[in-house]
């Protein structure tokens, strides 16, 4: 698989591509399918599950496909009541304040706990072309506890860093228990046919350094420790996370996430010669006229050079009313490019 | 006066102090006389904006006074509508669409429009001690542009991106023209008796290295480079910039702000010697034990260690409701050391 070899750093004819939030609300065969299924109903009825994460596949031709799910989905059996809510995105209803509700939190039981996800998963890899990826995924320990602790999450990030430094006991605790639960998330996903796994920390880029450092980087560690055995590739995603890429090279994961602040010639000097990336056209880009994009696209291809390790990407997930014949564009110039 | 002495990297005994936000909604005297006067209000009355631009001075003794405004409030003038809504902060009702709405746009003349804030100035010079500086600011020309596009910020920043891709002659003659209010706008509060400016770049670290270097970075030399002749230290905070450092030691300004992403001696060493650094606490530390923000506090000036030009102050604006007294043990942390 192209995407496999590039996550190892093998050469290939040219820079595989998928993109985050591929499967979603930019296709109208997607919001087909959501007019008549809420968003946990798709995630947990596994034909419908597969037909949403090979809509992408099917129109664009990509090199992986990413199982269609939800960072938070994992944190439903684990006692947190979850629902998804128009226009606002995801809302936890019993967010965490102390001690003891950190204590009352389940630690889910694999497979039983997300029989769905497993049985989703088996069904795309049934029906992918061997020659494609299937990635499966977790929410990072820092960016679940943003959900966990502020319930909703988007406008402003300060009320998780008040909590981080009024309650630290209470922090740290929480981050360490979802630990505890995306290593054996990430066994399950493997054993079902995941051939590789991304870990999002979607919101780690507000930490400073130090605090990344003191804080999550031991547990990102011990998450890759833990799932080496598995041996598919890790690829590890901080948004935001531009002033952190000097570590990101160490934590034990194959590939690094870049998104569109992070230039790739940089940062893989940064990252070190055993570190493959991935990403990182700014999604917004794909707004622009089709000439335009193209020129950006290959910008990026050429940032890269020759050198084996780059998967094509977008920086961050795409937006929600992308034009399809931008991500056109986008797609057809990586797939025509040759090294 | 020890906050300019240390703009120019002269030498002084301990780092001068000021925060962001520092006359604000954290403190009770601020919040009284909120309950009485509108934003807007506040800004243009100038025996108002001189009590609030005070109140931090005489609780905590720092070194800097700045004057009580908003970004904002020149847009006034060039034709926005401009309200400050309870718990949303400031919308802009008529925002930008066209290239016939960057035309419509009225070029601000100063002192007259803006009679009140030369006023204010006026009053806070007269009162603030003579070894205390004043400083007088303005938003960045892309900042600005996020408001004049989007009506309100904060929530998402994808809107202003496509909107730049998508449009990209309105949105270049759109800062372009921010940029030609700037300069006569920074004139003006020099001559009303600002010792400093701050040309805040909120928002800009949203866009990508490539991005900012194209569009906005020739239009912030530009307004370096005609307040010049000004003869007062310009200070430039991009929010969120850590991976735009190493171009912003070029850009004219004698003092660059620090995000707490941004490690103060890497920082230093990336943006070289000539430069200036002002920052970094994360303002959520505030929110910890006392003992905790003493030892955070520490960690920051000794990691500027004893080279001069380095401005204590947050990372970013101070949070609503944090505890006065833990403001109290960061500022007297600071107004305590020795180099």
């Amino acid at each position: 698989m192209i995407f496999i070899d590039a996550c190892y750093r093998r050469k290939t004819l040219r820079p595989p591509i998928w993109f985050m939030r591929q499967a979603g609300r930019y296709l109208p065969e997607f919001r087909e399918i959501r007019a008549k299924h809420g968003f946990i109903d798709v995630c947990n009825t596994p034909e419908v599950c597969l037909e949403v994460t090979m809509q992408p596949i099917r129109r664009f031709d990509m090199d992986a496909a990413i199982i269609f799910s939800d960072i938070l989905m994992p944190l439903v059996p684990m006692g947190f009541e979850l629902t998804y809510e128009k226009g606002e995105g995801p809302v936890i209803h019993n967010p965490i304040r102390t001690m003891d509700d950190v204590a009352r939190l389940r630690m889910p039981e694999f497979p039983q706990d997300m029989t769905q996800l497993g049985r989703a998963l088996q069904l795309v890899r049934g029906e992918l072309d061997s020659e494609k990826a299937l990635i499966g995924f977790a929410g990072a320990p820092f960016t679940l506890a943003c959900y966990a602790i502020a319930g909703q999450v988007g406008k402003s990030m300060d009320d998780i860093r008040h909590f981080m430094f009024a309650k630290p006991d209470v922090f740290e605790a929480l981050i360490e228990k979802f630990t505890d639960m995306i290593i054996p998330y990430f066994e399950h996903q493997v054993k079902n046919g995941a051939d590789a796994l991304q870990l999002f920390d979607s919101w780690g880029g507000v930490l400073s350094a130090f605090d990344y450092q003191r804080l999550m980087l031991p547990l990102i560690s011990r998450i890759m420790r833990e799932t080496r055995h598995l041996n598919v590739p890790r690829i590890f995603f901080v948004k935001g996370g531009a002033h952190l890429r000097w570590f990101l090279g160490t934590v034990g994961a194959e590939v690094i996430g870049l998104d569109w602040t992070m230039p790739i010639a940089h940062s893989r000097r940064l990252l070190g010669d055993q570190i493959a990336v991935q990403g990182n056209l700014d999604p917004a880009v794909l707004y622009a006229e089709p000439g335009y994009i193209r020129r950006r696209t290959r910008a990026m291809l050429e940032a890269n050079g020759d050198r084996p390790g780059h998967i094509a990407n977008l920086g961050h997930g795409i937006h929600k009313d992308t034009p399809v014949s931008g991500v056109e564009v986008f797609v057809e110039s990586v797939l025509n490019y040759r090294y």
